[in-house]
Formats: structure tokens, C-alpha cells, sequence
């Protein structure tokens, strides 16, 4: 067994090169996608690129008790839809906001998302800010960016009476592949930043 | 009693002009400084202004029980301290971040922030984000508008042993009112977009 330094265990994963093949079954090192996404906004905030966080999952809270000299312990509570996506955060002073849905299915199936976030990504949208949804394939273990422009369509499509999902090929012509990586994991910045930012300085 | 076309009652303190002299003390309309806040957000959403959202309250989920045929049930939970602020949101592109804080005293506490909070605001206006502080005098009803890089000013000088409060006078000096309104009722916006957007056209 190789160790590192600090003692802790060589997997022999962890030492790819930067740019690691989409093949690679990274659900596999234990790592799932929302704490890969977590992983990298770390990143980011590490390295000044970003700062982007995950917003605390919305909770309804029914009863609380105080003992005394002791924490307030929240003993009957719910979990609330998201009324807006679960992360935010700001990239050289623009607005960033996305949601992150991982499918097992062929096609991106529409009902990952709730009405109530796709309105909030439309307002977001025309307040000028950058609005995305990230989708893992856990099936191919391919990572999408989709803009949510892009959704927009296909969600009106569905509301309209057509498909309730996203076909491969749809994905393919109108998303970006983000590669995986060993540092960060999902680069999502550098697809936002060639889009948005290069071409306007 | 007088009565809109609605059938709700007239108050007498509804139909105010939009700015409301800061003597009027609307904490005794029944609405705290958070709702006050949250309506504002809500005046902004509904008017294409901005959309800018207060974050859930951070819980640390301990047990959870799954009763059949019924939601999920939180058992124990407890709150845990906010590593970023309460609001965030977007406004013409720009990201907006800050935190809203009440003080009955003449100054302001600084123990009112933690580390990490006044942290991630450093890391807001490194992005270029635009980053502030709202604080509600109740003693007076006055609010203010403090941006983050003069509130580092005095977080440092507390830091390098100086005074840990704002004085009022300081407050005068360096941060922005807002006057009450009635829609909306905190209009801190008009001040970013005096600030930051209006001198950029």
C-alpha cells in the first residue's frame, strides 16, 4: 500500500492528470456529484476564482425545544421545496445561479425540475444574470452544462404539449461537456467564462 | 372604521406617502425588520427591479424519521451559524450580497457579525460583487445602508484591539440612509443603483 505523506492511502485514482477521460467512473471513488460540485466551488473560493456557495436546504420548523445551558434542539420539522435553484454566488462581478440534477435515464427527464425553479431562472435571466443547470448522466458519466436559454425551450415544449424530457442528442447539440478534472473536479467556470467574459474585453 | 373596497381595515398608518418621516415607529405596525425586508424583495420581484432572496436558515439534520405514506419527518436538528450572509441575489447583472442586523443600543455592536460572515464579504468584493450591511437602530427607527469596505474599516480597527462597536456619529458619516416607504418599504436598492450604476452609463 502507498501512503501519502500525511498518511493518508494512495487509491490510485487520485493522481490522474488534469484532464481525465469522461469514461472514468468517478461515482465509483465515493465521491457523488453534489459534493464534486461542492468540491470545486472550494476550489474556486481557494484559489479567487469565485465564490459560490451551496444554499441550506429549506426547512420548515414545527417545534423547538430550549433546554437549559444547552443548544436549541429542533424536534419536529419538514423539508420544503426549493423555491429558487440551490446555488449561487458571484464570478468577477457577475451573477451566477444554477441547479444541479443528476439522471440514471437515457434522456434528462423534465420533472427533475419544479416550475417554481425555472421561473426563478427566467428572472434570473432577465435581471442579467448567468443561469445554468449542470446534469450528470450517472449511465454515461458525462457532465452537461446547460444554459438556462436553452432549457427554457424544451421546458415550454413540454408545457406545450410535447416531450417531458431532453433527448442525448438534444443535450449533445445544445449543452457543453464539461470534462472532469482532478483540480477542480467540474469546471463549470471556464465554459461560463469563455462564453461570457473573453469575448467581451 | 374605515374599510378598503377589499374589506380589509384601514390602519391609518397604511396609506402614508412614500417616504415616511423616520420618526414613525413601524415596528409597532406588526412587521419586524426581517418581514420588512423580505416584502421589499418581494416589491422588487414582482416589479422586474431585482431578484434577490433571503437563504434558508442552516440546520444540521441529526435524525430523520420516514413514516409510510407520509413526508419525511425531521426529529432532531439544530441550528447551525451561517457561513455567508442572509440575502443575496441579482440586480442588472451585478451580484448583490448582504446581511440585515437590528441593534437596540446607540452604537453598533460588531459582535452582531461573526468571522466568517465579514470573510465571506471580503470574498464578495474581491469578486466585484457588490456587498453591505442593513442595520435597523430600533432605539431611533432609522436604518442604514453600510458597505462592506467601510464596515472593514471597522472590523479591522476591533480587530487591532480599537473600539467594538460603530459609534453613531461613524454610522452618520459613512453609511446611507433609508428612508421608509411604503412600496417598498426598505428601498436600499435606489442606493445601489445611485452608487454603482447610474455614474457607469
Amino acid at each position: 500500500m502507498i501512503k501519502y505523506p500525511n498518511g493518508k492511502k494512495y487509491s490510485g485514482t487520485e493522481l490522474r492528470e488534469p484532464s481525465v477521460p469522461s469514461s472514468v467512473d468517478y461515482s465509483n471513488r465515493g465521491m457523488d456529484f453534489e459534493e464534486a460540485i461542492d468540491a470545486s466551488n472550494q476550489y474556486y473560493l481557494e484559489h479567487n476564482i469565485a465564490a459560490i456557495h451551496k444554499k441550506p436546504t429549506p426547512i420548515q420548523i414545527v417545534k423547538v425545544d430550549y433546554p437549559q445551558r444547552s443548544a436549541a434542539v429542533i424536534k419536529e420539522a419538514y423539508y420544503k421545496s426549493a423555491s429558487t435553484t440551490d446555488y449561487n454566488g458571484v464570478f468577477r462581478g457577475k451573477y451566477i445561479d444554477f441547479e444541479a440534477k443528476e439522471t440514471k435515464q437515457v434522456s434528462f427527464p423534465l420533472q427533475n425540475l419544479h416550475d417554481h425553479q425555472v421561473d426563478h431562472m427566467r428572472q434570473v435571466v432577465h435581471h442579467k444574470g448567468i443561469s445554468f443547470i449542470l446534469i450528470h448522466y450517472a449511465r454515461y458519466d458525462e457532465i452537461y452544462l446547460l444554459f438556462a436559454e436553452d432549457l427554457f425551450f424544451f421546458w415550454d415544449r413540454m408545457k406545450n404539449g410535447g416531450r417531458k424530457s431532453i433527448t442525448r442528442n438534444e443535450i449533445a447539440e445544445k449543452a457543453q461537456t464539461i470534462k472532469l478534472g482532478f483540480l477542480p473536479r467540474i469546471d463549470y467556470i471556464s465554459i461560463i467564462q469563455s462564453k461570457f467574459l473573453d469575448d467581451r474585453r
